[in-house]
This record gives structure tokens, sequence and C-alpha cells, in this order.
């Protein structure tokens, strides 16, 4: 296939990127290539070999969520152009036939052992926890006989020759993790009404109050913030970025007015992209914020340069 | 002469205002009529009888301080095309031949007393305060020899057949009052780099925090206030309005802002007009607030959209 | 009378102020001494010749008012120990035997002509007005038959031998007037649950931002403020200080910590006192501002400090 | 050993962890014992188990840090001691012997190869990356012969018996990790003027600026964040609680003062200890924010609470 019609994704195959990926129902026309990282899956989009990936960027329980934001943040510009939420369960997966009395050892990423540790705990006190690359190679390694059993997705257990033991396992209530469909720069996803917008800003200034100001621009449009996260920026201790998304699109005037003032407030901002909620809610305005408001302001300003106030 | 070459002021002749109205220079060709409040001075532009009314605006010695505000603020909008600033000094004004040592009785505007009490209580600790309608009626009760002497400025002894017995008499160092240039609204004064811009601004809801946010579209935009003052919206007790300077012009971006801004955060915003500062300060423009900055800003917003940021 | 049992106020006699300071119950008992203004009221307390003085400071038809914020703000301290709020209307006074198609000349204080002007343009359109230095010295001079009729309180009719030809006249609904009972500094009166406690403060730089600040202090104890004006400081045009007043009394956790914060954050702040609301409204406090919540916060730093948290 | 003279830390053996922990003085006289994953290392402090943890907390390359910040966020309540900075330069081991032209395959966390990766791609472009469980496991996996190289810490050579070829590998400038050492709950370490403090924060209300407030509570305060970090609460996606550190020690006044505030502001607030800066810089204190003019502005309170302010 075309490069067009590529996706690349966060591998290996049986991943909770590859599930999340599967709900896009373009996915089932594309070639879905899997990835042996988040920063391999956006190259390859990058150079051009990819239209599109699919990346996990926040809660992730396969570790790709500092590595998607810090993709974002520097190299080549990228822009998100959709979400997807995927609830995360666990299935323990074991060679068939494997009782759950004789789990003796049992393997997963790293991420996922905080998820699971309790019912591990109460259900397996004695089993030995090794941490795997991914919880798809946890999979594969139970499956060449050095571990009795894996924490993965239920949809690993076929392609590694598996069974799921016991699935529906989360320590969590309403575990969720949230991807996004990275591609190259272009005109932003259309509005919605129900919207998401993403941006990097960098701080002119390292001062008390330097990020307060830039949450200000934020509050004052009465933009809510879904998501800060402080990230460092490579140059040292104590230097950070921060990756933000807020409600609101692009072409809404509140979130434009917020975009043009935080270029202006920040030493560096960067657009990621305006895309569709995947929870489909719709913001409550508040007063002074509504598009006809931010015209009429506009239009106020010119009869008093007119003098027709 | 026609009203369109009439200045009117707040009167009676031989006060300060008058004496501020004599330093601009197109005075000397606009038939110049005092009136009797800052009310009257103001209907009788805003009812075509006169171009422009000169009134006190700020620490005046003759009270029309609040009245300005108010007036400005409600009625028939108004726009302020200039600011006249006016050192302030009082002289002692007697009939010619009345020695300082006879002099028993004072009279002036009330406003007047504090800044001349310490001189008084100093020089005629006996002499006896009686208060006057304004300072120029003070010096009118002195010819018709109801007191002893009076305070007012120097300009005033002239008119009234009075000498000044002592000049320059005032209790703070650099007392000066500021006075502006009303007429009907208009394109504003032309920007000079070192302008002023006022407002009146009305909240929308009486929450602890709702002027905060008002002060934060100026502080957002790096737009100092020189002047804020709260007035009684005549709702009751309680209930205010508040009239703002600050830095530069209408026409400078970040000014523009703010004002927009306004409008969108206020229940009520009034443009009270942009003109040249009396002393002649430029600001300091804080980095992300200059006009550059402000395109910049809005051609980025415009490549987000078109997808080349 | 001894000093201790006397009251001055603002006269003369037959002012709004007099009226004020009747509705107080301790009033029948005082020697109630009119002073010719309020500096000199005030002064008369802080001489120690009487115990407490009556003044406007808000909203005053009399013009009180900035001579009260600055005398409270300068000079030897002085504390507020209650307020009076006073509806205020005018009685037109006439010589008995006049009628009201006879009047040709009205006067009044500056002040009150805004207050009656829309009235006496409508049932009076061609009498004339001249000031007079106060209310109540209007009515002398129409006793003296040197105008028709003056504006002032109905009450001021009896003491010159006046009639009130019209009562309750009022452009604006709900005129009301604010006074306050000043004495000297002592502890504050007693905290009965719907306070007010008054403040000046001096900003320590004039940034864009220094008032922002000191508003912060206010709002992030959820502190409503009730009041706020600038006055000039009479160190130049330009530099103000700041009289506020805010819900709540010095011995709430709540105001204490901003009044803490205020002498952290403040060139200078003067505490004029907590007292009574006149209207006996109650706050309705924020959460996380009540007095056991910082009662509880400043237990939780203790455990903190003791690593017991 | 005793478990008072054991402390754990994020192993396997041979990983930056164990080389930070090694930078310790104490840690000459204390048993270190290698733990499986950051929860494992804490949950034997929380269980008495040892007396101390060292684990990354910031910038890490084996993927600790979102680790760290939720287990030090939720369970039993630990506390920070000390902090560690460490500077990370990644070695290429090999078997003995083994040529760098030969390298056809290599491993490592995967965190460690975005920090790589423009090293590799640059000097062993046909390479093919695959990730290990950590980077000294990557060691062990080159050790046993599955790949011919490991990205780890030079350290991690003598371990598994390789050799590295290529030393101080990292992309980024100044790569530096920063770890805590963590214990149970006591009293925080001693102030020495060089301070930081940490706490995890739960916002009370999810409206546009209630993160705002809470980091005005720092910057009121003149108090530095240095880092600051959302976390998901667990609670679904949206739902987030913060972690900050900033300058200063709890027993400093204007901390102690923050923490209050936040204590009364946030729906939840956990402190995490304060301890002695690696980089020992003292912070420059904003005008009235140092103790002695917090204890004057209590002073000054009482002063107004006793009328004698």
């Amino acid at each position: 296939m075309s490069p067009a019609s590529r996706y690349t994704y966060l591998g290996p195959e049986g991943t909770f990127t590859e599930a999340a990926l599967r709900t896009l129902p373009e996915a089932a026309t594309r070639e879905l290539l899997p990835m042996v990282s988040v920063p391999a899956a956006l190259d390859a989009v990058r150079a051009g070999e990819a239209a599109a990936a699919l990346v996990p960027i926040e809660n992730s329980v396969e570790g790709g969520v500092t590595a998607t934001l810090d993709e974002l943040a520097g190299g080549e510009p990228l822009m998100i152009y959709r979400e997807v939420l995927l609830p995360i369960a666990f299935a323990l997966l074991v060679r068939p036939g494997m009782a759950l009395e004789s789990v003796k050892t049992v393997t997963g990423h790293p991420v996922a052992q905080p998820q699971v540790r309790n019912w591990l705990a109460a259900t397996l006190p004695d089993a030995q926890w090794e941490s795997a690359a991914s919880n798809a190679d946890g999979a594969r390694l139970v499956q060449e006989g050095r571990y009795d059993a894996a924490f993965a997705g239920e949809f690993a257990a076929a392609p590694y020759g598996l069974e799921p033991l016991v699935t529906d396992i989360h320590d969590a209530q309403n575990a969720t993790t949230r991807f996004v469909l990275v591609g190259r720069p272009a005109r932003p996803a259309a509005r919605t009404g129900a919207d998401k917008t993403s941006v990097v800003m960098w701080l002119r200034e390292d001062h008390p109050g330097a990020l307060l100001e830039l949450l200000h621009e934020f509050a004052s449009r009465g933009v809510s913030m879904m998501r800060i996260e402080s990230r460092p920026t490579g140059e040292g201790i104590g230097r950070y970025c921060f990756s933000v998304d807020c409600e609101g699109h692009v072409s809404d005037r509140r979130v434009g007015d917020v975009l043009m003032g935080l270029k202006r407030a920040c030493q560096k901002v960067r657009f990621l992209g305006s895309y569709p909620r995947a929870d489909e809610v719709r913001p409550t305005l508040n007063p002074g914020t509504t598009d006809e408001e931010f015209v009429a302001a506009a239009d106020w300003l010119t009869r008093c340069l007119d003098g027709r106030a």
C-alpha cells in the first residue's frame, strides 16, 4: 500500500494502542504498522512513510505518554486530528491449560504493574513479577515459556497463542487511556461544537508568576483547561514547557483570542491542533465569551476609533 | 460668536479652571463662558451651545471632581480631547490697604481649606474660616466687605479689585489639578505616542473578584492604569462604577485589546476618549505588547487556521 | 459639658449630617457641635476636644466625602466605630407665603445640584441656580432674602424660619448618604457577625499589577470589597492611595489574614477600624474561609512541622 | 542487616538509580536492595522492611517518574528527605571483543531511546532497536547474546561482564535525572536556607480558574514553583491532582503561609516534605516575604485587635 493509506502505531501487535486504533472506522481500510516506540511511530509520519500515527498521550498503560508529549513538543511539527478513549482492563494471559494456582511468575510492562498490583496481591500473593518491554512483549515471553502469565489486553491472547485466564482486571475504577491520531500539519479538523485544542508553550521568563500569567490567558476568556503537564525542555532540571489541552476549537473566537494571547506572552508556542472531543461534551460558555460577544466587542472598538461609540 | 467657537468652564471668573483654560492656545480665539457648575458647563456642550467645556477632574481645589466623573459616566455621552495640568498655589486676597495683622476672617471653597490649613494655623492662628461656594465667590465676598481675606488664585485678584497679600500658599508640595477639555463624541484626538485613554466601566456582577478580573484585562496587556476611582452608580450604597485612565491610545493594539476585553467582561463600558498626556511621558512596553507583536500573533492565528503554523 | 460627652459634626446646623447624627441613640445625651468643615470636625477629636465626630464618607450631598477620605488617610490616626445610612431627599425651602410659581432663584450646595437637576428642569425650568457653601447655608441665604428658595433637608426649615414647599425631591431612586462616627484609636467595635472593616493602603511600587496584587489579598480569602476609592497622596498627579471597605471584622480570621497580607504587600497600610454594618447583612463565606478552616490549616501546618501530617 | 539500615531502590543492579544512590555518603553503610519497580521499592518502606527508598522523580531515563508521582500522591503517606541530581550519559555496552561496525542489534529501556536516537542514527544507522524492561536488563540480554549492544550507564558494564565501547552518549546537553530519598513520615529535614518543599494538591472544584487560584497562593507570597505536574487521580480522564515542588522550607514563614492557603483552598493537600536543594541555590526573596515581615505583620494585626495600631 502507499504511505497515504498507512497508519503507524505504538506496537508491537496486541497492545492497547492497536486496540484503540481498530476502533476508528477508517482503520479497516488502512495498513496498520506497529512501531517499536512512539518516536519511531511519529518519525514515520514526519518522513512521509505513513499518513498518521496513533499514540497514547494520557494515562497510558504502556509508557508512551511522556514520549508522546516530548515528540509533539520538539522536532518537526506534527498535529493532532483526533482522539480516542479506550477503557483499560487487563487480562491474565497464560498458555492453554495453565491453572491459576500454578502461576508462579508474572510479567507485563512496568507501567501496568501499579494497575494490577492490588489484584495480584489478593489473588496471587506469592507470584513473582518481572518487567517486560511492553505488555505484548510480556505475552510473547509467556508464549516462549519464560514466565507463567502476562498481564495484557485480552486481545493480545490470540496473536500469541495464549488464553485469558482472568479478564477485566484493573485496580482503579474507570481506568481509561487517551490516544491521539497525529499527522503532518494541515488545516485543523472541522469544528463540531464539542472540540478540544492542544498547545505547547514555553515561558518567557522564569519568575514566580510566569505560568500564572499564561493560565490567566485561558481563564480570562473562560476557556477551561482540560490537561496541563509540565515537561523538561532538555535545557536542564528546572526548565519546563507546558503541554495543555483546552476546550474549544481554534476557530472559536474565545480560543483564537487565548492563542493570540499565548503567542504574545510566551517565548514560544506550538499549536498542536483542534479536534473533536471523544466524550462529545459541549462547553458552557461564560458571559462575555461567545463568538457574538467577541464580534460585538470588535465592532464597538471600530466605532470608538471612528468616533461613533 | 457662534456656539462652535464657544468654550464653557467651571466658573465664576477667576477660578483655577479659567486659569487652566487660558493656557490653551486656542482659548485666545474662543468665547470663554463661565458656568455655575460642572453639570451646567457640560450640559451646554451636550445642547450644542458650546464646542467644548473645561472642567477639573482630579485633585481639584474647587470641588468639581466627583461632579465631573459622574457627568462623564452618565447622561448623553461626551468625550475627552485634551488634558491640562495646573500647579495649584493660593494667594491671600485682600482689599487694597489691608494689612496681614488685621485679617480676622477668611473665606474660600471648602476644598481649599485643607490645602491652606497648615499655613493658616502658622500665620493667622486666630483668623476665623467660613466657606464660600467657590474660591472666586470668596473673592467677591471680600470685595463686598463680608470677609477680610479670601484664598484664591492670584489671577482672581484683579477681577474683584483685590490685592494678593501673600502668594504661593500650598501646604502640599507639587499640588496640581488636572482638567479635561470635553466635547461631543467624535474621532479621538490623534495618537502622539504619549497618550492616555479614559473609560468608565460597570461590573457585570458583584462577586469578590469582579473588579479583579477587569484589572487583569489591563495588566495582562501590560497597560498601566494611571487612575482608578469608584463612583456610586446611583442604584444604592454599594453599587459602583469605575472610572479609569490608562496609558496609551485606543489605536494602540494593546489598548484596543484591553477595551475589547472590557467590553466583553463588563455589564457596560463607556469610552471617554484618547488624548495626549500633558506630561508627555512615553510608556515602556512590556515584552509581548507592541503593535508588531499583536500583528504577529494575529498572523500566526491565521496560519494556525490555515494549517500553516 | 466635658469633651468626653461632646460629638462634633459637619455643620452648620440643619445639614444632613446633623440629621444622621440625631439617629444615634446616644446623641440625645451628647453635646452636638457643628464644625465648619470635615477637617475641623476631625481635628477637634484629635485634639481631645470631642469624643467623636460624625462626617459623611460616601455619596454625600454636602461635599464631605473626599475631605473625609483624605483626613482619615493622613494626619494623626483616627478610627471608625460606627456607620449611619441616611436616605437623602431634598425639600424646597422658602420663606412663609412664597408660592412655587414665584420662585425665580434657587440655591444649595454644588453637590446637591445634580441630585435635583431633573426635578428642577421639569418643575421650575426658568429658575436660576446659584451655589451656596452648604445646603444649610443656602437656607440661611433664603432667610436673608438673597434667594427665593433653597434645596436642603426638610429638617433645615425650622431653624431658619422657612417652610418646606415641596418635599422628597431626589432625582435618583434610593439616594443614600453614608456617615461614619470617628474617634481616636482604641479597641475596635465588638464583632457582631455583620461587620465591615476599613483600611487605607499605599502601593509599594507603581507597576501594572500592583493594585491587582492587593485586590488578590482580598479575593483569595473570599473577602468582598464593598468600596474602593483612589485618592491622590499629595505627592503629585498619578500617586494614589486606596481607601477600601471590606466585609468582616478584624477578629474574623479571613479578614485578619487579608490585613496581614496587605501589611506585607503594601508600602504602608492604615487600619481604620471594624464596626457593625448599618444594613446588618451577614456575609456568605466561600469554602475554605471560615474561622474553623483557618484554625484547621494552622493545626495542619504544625503537624507538618512536627512530622505528624 | 536490620530494616533500619536497609535502603531499597529502583533496580535491577546497574541502573542509574543505583548510581545515584551510591553518591550518598550513608550508602556505604547501608544494605542496598534493588526492587523490581518504584511501587515495590516504596512498599518496602511503607511495610517497615526498609528505612528509605531512592527512586527517580524527574526526567528519568528509566521510566520511574510517573510511577513515583502516583505512589507519593496515593497510598500510605511517605515523605521526601533528600534529593540527588545525576548527570545522565549512556555508554554502549558490548561483549568483550565486539567491534562497533559489527553491532547490528541494540537494546535499552524505551525511555532511553529518545535520548540516544540522534547518536544512533548518525553512528549506527542500520542497527535495529528493540526495547528492554530496563537499561540494566538490556545489559543482561547482551550478556546472554540476544542483542549485540545495550545502552546503559557505564557502571552497568562490569556486573554483566560487558565493556563500554562508546561512553558519554546523550543527545541532549545537560541531561540530568533527579532522584528522591523517601521514608516514612517524620519531622522534615532541617532547614538549610537552600531548601525545597513538595506537595500534592487536589482541586476543590473543576472550574476555569481553580488551578489559577492555587498558583496564586504561591505567587502572592513570592514562592517560586520549581516543578508542577498534573497526574490523573484515577477517577477518570480529566480529573487531576497536581504535584508541585516550590523553593523554601516548611519552617520558612512564606512557605508555611502558602501551605495553609493550599490547605484551605484545596479539596485535599498532601505534604511530601522539605529537604535541601541539591543545587544549593538560595532564593532571592520578594519584598514583603521575609520571616521578619511575616512576624511584623502578625504583630501589627495584634495591635489592630488591641487598639494600638
